[in-house]
């Protein structure tokens, strides 16, 4: 298998208490004993706040993407930078993920470490520790297949300069990468990109082994317009592979082709694949799917399904996996709530988490449903502000438990050595460790 | 000594490129044996981004706070939520801080596990797993001194229902939070907390130990305004407290009277002391003077100064200590950079990171400041965007480092699980390990 991968490392790790969300009073555990425990989140086992992956939907969301991707034709790879996790790795792939995707030469590491043979680097390799690293990383191993981005001469002469002080037996590989005005990277025009195209695949340090865009910075959620954006990008990325399939600048076997995907996969599985003069790769990177949010994904989510065959709109969509409990813990004047969470705990860059569900302790046999005015309007470092009416809705009380969806998974990852994950009755089931 | 930390075990735990930051082509090394690699950022021994600590900088700013407390009589728990480091708890300790302040009990655990035995936590405790812990702390610690904030009787209930659970030698400690309206926890009149104090007063499992207010969320930068919202506050904790010392109920040796003091520890060291009939401990729990910031920080600082007499004004402020540096990987388009720093890497909750340095390898024998144009206007997850002027200013090109100060070090910090430490010329000395 290219692509098995050997997490006994992080299986024989030992966590204890110094580790955020581990139970304060329990004995360190290695991560392999830790679903054995069945710790109860509702009977009071487990600290908070406390960011727990549901089992149900994480299965739920695997197995659908594994579906899209095999009705569409698309290869995945997904974004490792959202979770981080070896262990959710192992699962992408083993719901047929073609490799992993990174954004820096640490996280390439992490995966080239636990086995993970196939990356995409969806970002320019720049720098000496970085561009050494890499080349030691393919030295060290044979069957590793790594592609990066270039988008500049400049990037590109760089790493000439710093590739002949190694002894290399092969080339880097490159993705150019196609940018679009008032985007971030990648090469504004044809022209310029045509000129890059024609730098790489005459340097004697790197090959060009595809074509690269990121289309997931100009969607707004108006799914029409989304539409004509994304597929405008793909048009250009047809128009610049077929220049450079004809001057025969691609080096390899096979011709990839990747856009981002996260948010409008389906354009991107309908609109990149082209037929070239070699095999080409249509490799997608959605990396939020594998947990998916309740906020901003979902949203984009919705407009895929808008813009859709009646087959998607039937079929449920993606579920939210991730979510981040906190407890109340003042309930200080009339309409506000104190939670035991805060910006160290939840994602709050797109925009606050979303107030879901409730448990109160000798009163509940299992979470409700909050009330439709409960809503977090801030947070502070530790602290969420929870508003509610105090007219129409119950109010929180001390101690209630409050679950929290998300909006956007990368940020909450992010914030947690070892997420908890949980069966539908909130009894943990595992450990996944993150390498952030 | 009270307040001896032991850090072997931090000392002997091995790093490795796992971490980031880590030089990706360096052996695993135990953390004691970072400084003598003697790493340079600038002969590019050091993966970027990069998050650095400058020596000097933390060692004037611990000065700093020593000359401060000690020509004002108050005392300091400095908030560790900022650092979570231990080596930085034991500097604070070493110059002379009297505890360390933390805002939940897993930070609490991580000061027991190093040797902190005077801890605040400015925070409510709330929880069958929290409290329990606490419990568990206070029983294996006989000479740990433990404070927690109660705001309100249903806190109160549910520790007294938790607590008889345990078998505890001795009873808790609590300071009674008093808040505003408007604010965050804490209780909103002097009634409400009259009554509270009360009823912890009559506790069987809880003694109060003194008073808590939180400051800093009242204030605005604006001194004139910021000193009068602040002296009012510290009107209301001297009526709380004179109250409460008339009936007797503060139990234990002295009286604890903390304020956050951050932002503003001027007027909290100036108004806070009071006479009352047991000895009075003026606590402050500033957190990020220890690093201090190039943003929202250094203005409250600059606030405190012009309101501050003329020794205060003609000495050398707090000096910004933390640094994110990345490397410039795009110049896709005019008057934009893209560089190799995101969300995951640096503080964005308060303002963007703030562009001060700039390193050119080849050319630059020393950082220069950037120009006046640079500005970081937005961040991705792993990107960030530099804004410069094409007509007045030197444009950056691929390659150039990049440093930038930060606003608010508590969000930086708690993005890397080692951050190094750094002498003037940017060598590595040592290795700071956090605990988020």
């Amino acid at each position: 298998m290219k692509n098995m991968l050997n997490l006994d490392a992080i299986l024989a790790e030992t966590l204890d208490a110094a580790t955020k969300g581990y139970p304060p009073s329990s004995p360190p555990l290695p991560i392999s004993a830790i679903g054995a425990q069945r710790w109860s989140l509702f009977a009071g086992e487990l600290p908070l706040p406390q960011a727990v992956i549901r089992d149900s939907a994480l299965a739920h969301n695997h197995a659908w993407m594994r579906d899209f991707t095999t009705s569409t034709g698309v290869l995945l790879a997904p974004h490792g930078k959202t979770t981080m996790a070896p262990q959710i790795f192992a699962q992408q792939l083993a719901a047929g993920a073609w490799g992993i995707t990174v954004a820096n030469v640490q996280q390439l590491g992490i995966c080239v470490r636990f086995g993970v043979r196939r990356i995409i680097m969806a970002n320019q390799l720049i720098g000496h520790a970085e561009v050494g690293a890499v080349l030691q990383l393919q030295e060290a191993h044979p069957g590793l297949e790594f592609h990066f981005l270039i988008d500049s001469r400049a990037q590109l002469a760089s790493i000439e300069q710093l590739a002949p002080a190694h002894t290399s037996s092969r080339k880097l590989n490159a993705l150019l990468e196609l940018g679009f005005p008032g985007g971030r990277t990648g090469a504004r025009t044809f022209d310029e990109a045509f000129d890059i195209a024609r730098a790489i695949a005459a340097s004697e340090a790197v090959a060009l082994s595809g074509l690269e865009c990121y289309e997931g910075l100009q969607l707004t959620g108006d799914s029409g317009r989304d539409e004509s954006v994304v597929a405008a990008l793909m048009q250009r990325v047809h128009d610049l592979a077929l220049a450079c399939d004809r001057e025969g600048m691609f080096a390899g076997p096979a011709i990839i082709l990747s856009a981002g995907g996260s948010a409008a996969f389906d354009i991107v599985a309908r609109d990149l694949p082209i037929q070239l003069s070699k095999p080409a790769l249509t490799i997608l990177r959605s990396g939020c799917y594998v947990t998916h949010d309740s906020g901003f994904y979902n949203r984009m989510l919705e407009g895929m399904k808008a813009r859709s065959g009646a087959v998607w709109q039937a079929r449920p969509g993606l579920q939210a996996a991730l979510e981040v409990w906190s407890q109340v813990q003042s309930c200080p004047e009339p309409g506000l709530a104190i939670l035991t969470m805060g910006k160290r705990d939840a994602s709050f860059d797109l925009e606050m988490p979303i107030a879901g569900k409730r448990y109160r302790r000798g009163s509940d046999a299992a979470p409700q449903p909050v009330p439709a005015s409960w809503k977090i309007v801030n947070m502070n470092d530790q602290h969420a502000y929870l508003r509610f009416s105090t007219e129409a809705d119950a109010a929180p009380q001390v101690g209630d438990l409050v679950g929290c969806g998300i909006s956007h998974p990368c940020t909450t990852f992010d914030k947690w050595r070892v997420l908890f994950t949980v069966d539908d009755d909130y009894r943990v089931t595992g450990a996944i460790r993150t390498f952030f």
